[in-house]
């Protein structure tokens, strides 16, 4: 009698995008020539930049050769791309990361899913609410949680709430539970939000006084646009003792059908095991990424290197700047429309609040139904979420401008 | 005080490939003119087929334009590989697996590992021993295990011995603890012995009559001459109710550095939770698959399914003719040399009994200083290992030859 993993039922049988493209399929059934505009998942739309697709057909071409023809490659990924992380991503804001404490993979994703298992079982997990589901499901299916209330919150889970007051940036745990590992996104999905210089101060420092370990998803850093606010948190002074940090192609270089990110995982970030001994979280990620994981595809890891050559940093950039000015024109015309948002500013979300105190299946719903467009409802993202909706920036210029008028023609 | 994972400290310091490195390293460095023949690793050698480049640069260009770029694909896999999966490896032998049965991955590596995630803690494991290593230490990191004992078993795992007695096949476990999973390779890596039909029809009447779950494991499936040799497990009646499936184009298209991989979960597949309720395998791995993978690359994708083209099939096809070819030579030379061999019929590996009843790691170190040829010694790849060694089929004839004519000069 083959016994399953008792914990897969805990998490709800709908999920948030799956309940999206029910909605949405059901709606276009009904309205065959509706003009659908999807500002729903975070995905690109601009395709892959001419120095990438370059460097791609280079990589097949050598795949295609025997003398160049490339089979297993280092799990930890090809030097060619961990030298240009290192130079580009660090290097560049006065942080040393050494070349092994660089894990490249084939998604952020994947990162943020596993590597809750280098920690105990018992380990107490904290999250913002809301957040992005992957760090709480993930834990509830290791069997890190018991079930889910009527809020629905885990129980045994440490939740901060982001909302206005904190401006969507909740502040470390304090007082109560000890927390063992923490999950930090900034800029922030779903909200959009960026946590400034001091409030990073401030969970570096906590972690480093409580001996926890900061998980920061740095997905979105490249869409930071004031010089001042850090893109990693290893330009916090302290940070290399206590954060991993989580990088991703998808958003930066628009390898969402690409696959490609990399994690940071410094030696001297340290756990404890049950006697007390002390073990580098490094080691720890090297044993499970050389274990269960090959490499990137190699083809994908020379795109990845190619998006920080001199051509392929100025055309990633440019498209960065125009999905930005999407955000610029959704913020205006939303603002024009009597919504008061957050986020957009330094990040491709935009955090709304729901029209007349809907819910945010409600608005979800009337957004559909009268404007024909698709949006994230914040009640996805955790209990926090509820009255609150994601827009998305990544569009062409003239949906996003259709949108707006849209939008602008039903609420404002 | 953040509390790590306590079960990775069982796993032992030095692993298989990384102390085989180290010691190659060694001799190069102090013979740095000698011509080292490296069989150990099995990684092919021959360039992607040219149906493969021609399909992986098409795909670059639709990456590379607004109308045709991809971004997330479904997490399962495009339907253009799925159905090309559907028709080629299962209806043409009989088989019929419905697309949501398939999913698609980046390697066999992270399936294998990651698979054991949707059993209970509890759940009894078997494998066969000598063993791939991820069926062991992923469980081992999950903590399905107690420490290693001197002999090299993890405690609370039902080992299976494969000796020359069963042909490196062994039985179904029978009597004693009870099993609830079980590892099952085939054609087998590490001793490229194959199951026959009615080795497999007791492995599936095994697990029917236990209720137990049988992970196969056919990343080799394409190696096997045998018309007469299942290619699937499903090929076997009653297999749909209590068997998983693991495919790979690593060594069926010389995919080790481009990434793909399937896992078929039959929908009729079932285990039960605490409570007695019986779950299908299927709901439990799409839910782990959707939450924790993105899908795999979509080149990648579009490259695995090239494979399946007319041209693609005799192009890969006349690769794995050529691999089994040296496969060939080198049983005959290993014969003349004196050596006892097994596997390398339908398998790209060969395993030789040491020479002399040496143990394998000094065989290896024999094999390198005498002959400047790398192979794995059998131990690494569990107790029932030591004694044995081996060889992989995969390089260049010339290699192949070479190598041949050195181990007749030190051996034979």
């Amino acid at each position: 009698m083959a016994r399953i993993n008792e914990h897969y039922s805990k998490l709800p049988a709908g999920y948030l995008f799956p309940e999206i493209g029910r909605r949405v399929r059901s709606f276009t059934a009904a309205h065959p020539d509706a003009k659908v505009i999807r500002l729903g998942i975070g995905d690109v739309t601009e395709p892959l930049a001419p120095s990438i697709i370059a460097a791609m057909h280079a990589a097949v071409d050598e795949m295609g050769k025997r003398e160049t023809f490339k089979g297993y490659g280092p799990e930890q990924g090809y030097d060619f791309l961990v030298e240009a992380i290192r130079e580009h991503d660090f290097k560049s804001r006065g942080v040393d990361i050494a070349a092994d404490e660089i894990f490249v993979s084939d998604g952020s994703k994947c990162d943020s899913g596993n590597i809750q298992e280098i920690f105990a079982l018992a380990a107490k997990v904290a999250v913002t609410d809301p957040v992005y589901p992957v760090y709480v499901d993930s834990n509830v299916m290791a069997g890190r949680t018991g079930t889910v209330d009527n809020d629905g919150r885990y129980e045994g889970l440490v939740y901060l709430v982001g909302n206005e007051a904190n401006g969507f940036q909740p502040e470390p745990p304090s007082g109560g539970a000890k927390v063992d590992v923490a999950y930090l996104c900034s800029p922030n999905n779903p909200t959009g939000t960026v946590a400034t210089r001091a409030q990073l101060e401030r969970w570096v420092a906590w972690a480093r006084e409580t001996d926890a370990i900061l998980l920061f998803d740095a997905a979105y850093e490249s869409y930071i646009s004031d010089p001042s606010l850090p893109h990693s948190i290893y330009e916090i002074p302290g940070a290399k003792d206590c954060a991993l940090e989580l990088r991703s192609f998808s958003k930066r270089a628009g390898f969402t059908g690409v696959r490609c990110a990399f994690m940071v995982v410094p030696k001297s970030v340290t756990g404890v095991d049950p006697t007390g001994k002390r073990t580098s979280l490094n080691a720890l990620w090297a044993r499970r990424h050389t274990t269960k994981f090959n490499g990137a595809s190699y083809v994908v890891q020379r795109a990845a290197a190619a998006a920080y050559s001199p051509a392929g940093l100025a055309e990633t950039n440019a498209q960065i700047a125009f999905y930005m000015e999407n955000a610029r024109l959704l913020r205006e015309g939303l603002g024009a429309a009597g919504f008061t948002i957050f986020g957009g500013v330094h990040a491709p979300y935009l955090w709304l609040r729901t029209a007349n105190g809907a819910s945010s299946w409600d608005f979800f719903d009337r957004l559909l139904g009268e404007a024909q467009i698709v949006g994230t409802p914040g009640a996805g993202f955790g209990p926090a979420g509820e009255g609150y909706f994601r827009l998305s920036a990544f569009n062409s210029r003239a949906n996003i401008e259709e949108a707006i008028s849209r939008i602008r023609r039903v609420f404002g």
